[in-house]
């Protein structure tokens, strides 16, 4: 079935999917906020009823947190088997003053469908259930597939997370499908192909009982605001290496094609100057910043404190200081053992006469890494060059989903994260949108996919 | 005229002392608040007129801030000329509701009067003006005096700093007494040898234009609060030495004997991680802690930031980080030089994808050091000896008192610092006081002193 059949599919249907879509985003499914603990729930009900009658089985099943929905169709058949992950819950919608809409009373405005969730992740989930649903109504989906969708997402996802052992066997599958990621303009597409891992922690440096004179103290003790710099310093070398031993154990060579194609696409230094208001100079030296985004691990400080940090002068010597550190972590770390040599080689190197101490520390998860070699991305990328009319563009992004890894691992299923949010959609922000345009390629791209299998 | 002799007019007018003191303690001559101007005027004004009662010339000398009060008696006359420093203004008396008295109402309680100013610097200043008035009533005071009384010592001395060129004949001296500093305990007198000398600055490093995900940018740019504490991280050695090169041309070598007596007094390590928390190990190695604060300068942090410092994480590149730092100075160190060599130091080392700027600098001023050679000094010291039935300490402190140096220089004469306040006396702090027991003690040091001119 070619791209013409789905266009016209989609061109029948597309009244009612936005219809139904404005459904989905009238929840105020916001997750990090508990006065919205029944808009969630309600949410996972709706969407649950919905894949019913689109002939699934489903069931809602209990977190810690927020509901899990997953749905089967198709149990048993033979073909490879697809298992869809996407979110249900929304960013909160502050600041609300700045909407030119009710975040909750979906607005379509020039080709674009205005509302929190508009595109993260309500509307990249919907054009895959309209897919589904067109190719179930044509007798076309005679494979198992498998929809999980979890309402904690913006969150950290620790509901699923803890879930995961206990949910292991309903989730096997051969493909995993995720529509969560953007590309990097309307006219091409994008397929993800790595993400990094990510563990944080805050150290600090104290001891002091109070903030000292400067004058009366200063030669006398250890200054913890100057120490913990000094700590930080430690972490780096000249080069921007991470100077952590055994930080690079195990990082994984870069594939020489996989190399190549994540230059392919490059940001110029003017670009990215103009965007960021610095060159993109920063990280280990001998590789090019796709690569050190994509493919090599960091150590980055989120934030450092200790004394005055009012106007003017105050000449005291801090009682403490403190840092905030993330490592961003690629394939063959293992996030928890390099948080643990991160905060190892700080508290070796603490002076003695303070007191060094870990006051939270996180293991987000491990990296994803995936192969331009792999199956399901060597069939998904004609598809996406068909749609669009040009090769699509292997993203090795730098960013963290930390629930994708864990539920590779846990479905045995090759991963495919291809989504087509935008810069401009404003995502997490006020006046999120979701062209129609992306939308309907988001269905070309499922339905195809799927219909190839 | 022995002791004995001055205690005996100590005590047939020690009453009429403390209600005179008393009135100077009403006004509410709070320098560093625009509310109290009027105040610190009337102030000024009373203590004018108390001084043309003791037979003195007087002036109130306008300046860009409060007016300054100068006085002068027996100008002419041949003996050595006493240049007598304090100021009129205090402290602000917040938090107010820890006070147990009104701080502008004095209350004579266990023998201590409470109050603002009761021993900074009103209290310490009206025992001299005390001592002063009585040998003049006894006809010894043959002498020239000179009284130079300031209102903004508690914000830094702008008015009389930018004044001193213009002054600089009216303080023409021998002998510059002073007597707002402080002893260890009250059975000993110490005579302050040296003050250190101060200039502080922030600098920043900017440039990116807002925030970064540490993922999307982590190992793109030069992290701020990274660059920022390497920059820190290198203003020292590993000895703790200041590694800023010509920071310690000209610091003088310490004089052997002042060496040793600046060993004589010693805190134990015990004693200061009681009362600080930590053990006194901090700064340059190869010298005492009482060595340190006396005579080597120092590179402190006072604050350090950037980023993110909320409860738990937010993984963010900071668009910015900072950090203030200031630098105590002493003998042959030029606190302009210095503050030029540590920002320049800092200059040279910043990254150049980012933006390095000094958002303020400010040079206080240069150190003080005095001998124990001093022949002021080898005067006093027996006297302080015969007032406490002790040997006095010779104190040199690491704190500034950016003033005294500058009317050092200003006025010619031999500097003499000794104090009778106690660490009890709270000054900037609730519930001020001083015991008429100290009061008293300075009353015949500073007798006994002047009469052996």
């Amino acid at each position: 079935m070619n791209k013409q059949h789905f266009e016209r599919i989609f061109a029948d249907n597309s009244a009612r999917f936005v219809e139904e879509w404005k459904e989905f985003l009238r929840f105020k499914s916001i997750s990090t906020d508990p006065a919205y603990e029944e808009d969630c729930l309600l949410c996972a009900s709706w969407v649950e009823r919905h894949l019913q009658g689109l002939g699934f089985q489903t069931e809602l099943i209990p977190t810690s947190g927020k509901p899990v929905v997953y749905a089967v169709i198709n149990e048993g058949a033979k073909r490879p088997t697809v298992l869809y992950y996407g979110h249900y819950d929304v960013q909160p919608i502050d600041p609300i003053e700045l909407w030119s809409s009710n975040p909750f009373e979906p607005e379509l405005r020039d080709g674009r469908l205005y509302a929190r969730g508009a595109q993260d992740n309500k509307g990249q989930t919907f054009y895959v259930l309209k897919a589904i649903e067109s190719l179930q109504k044509e007798g076309k989906l005679d494979f198992p597939v498998k929809i999980l969708l979890e309402g904690e997402e913006e969150c950290s996802s620790p509901g699923i997370t803890a879930a995961l052992p206990t949910i292991r066997k309903k989730l096997k599958a051969d493909i995993l499908m995720v529509c969560d990621t953007g590309t990097v303009a309307s006219q091409v597409a994008s397929i993800t192909m790595g993400l990094r891992g990510i563990a944080h922690f805050e150290a600090r440096l104290s001891g002091i009982k109070r903030d000292l004179h400067s004058g009366v103290h200063g030669g006398l003790v250890k200054n913890p605001a100057t120490e913990i710099a000094r700590l930080v310093a430690s972490l780096h070398d000249e080069t921007g290496k991470v100077a952590v031993k055994g930080f690079y154990d195990n990082v994984k060579d870069i594939d020489p094609d996989d190399r190549a194609l994540s230059n392919e696409f490059v940001i110029s230094d003017d670009f990215y100057k103009g965007l960021i208001g610095v060159l993109p100079r920063g990280g280990e030296s001998g590789f090019t910043a796709s690569e050190r985004r994509g493919f090599r691990p960091t150590v980055e400080v989120n934030g450092i404190f200790g004394g005055y940090q009012g106007q003017g002068s105050k000449t005291i010597i801090p009682s403490f200081a403190g840092v905030k550190i993330s490592t961003r972590l690629v394939a063959g770390q293992d996030a928890k053992r390099i948080l643990e040599l991160v905060i190892n080689h700080l508290k070796e190197r603490a002076p003695k006469e303070l007191t060094f101490e870990v006051t939270y520390s996180s293991v987000g998860g491990d990296a994803l890494l995936l192969s331009s070699k792999s199956p399901v991305i060597q069939k998904a990328a004609p598809i996406l060059q068909e749609i669009m009319g040009a090769k699509p563009i292997f993203l090795w992004e730098g960013a963290s989903i930390p629930l994708v890894p864990a539920l590779a691992e846990a479905s045995g299923a090759e991963p495919l994260l291809v989504g087509f949010g935008l810069e401009e959609d404003n995502i997490h922000a006020p006046n999120e949108s979701f062209a129609l345009e992306q939308f309907k390629r988001g269905f070309l791209y499922v339905s195809m996919f799927l219909s190839q299998l």
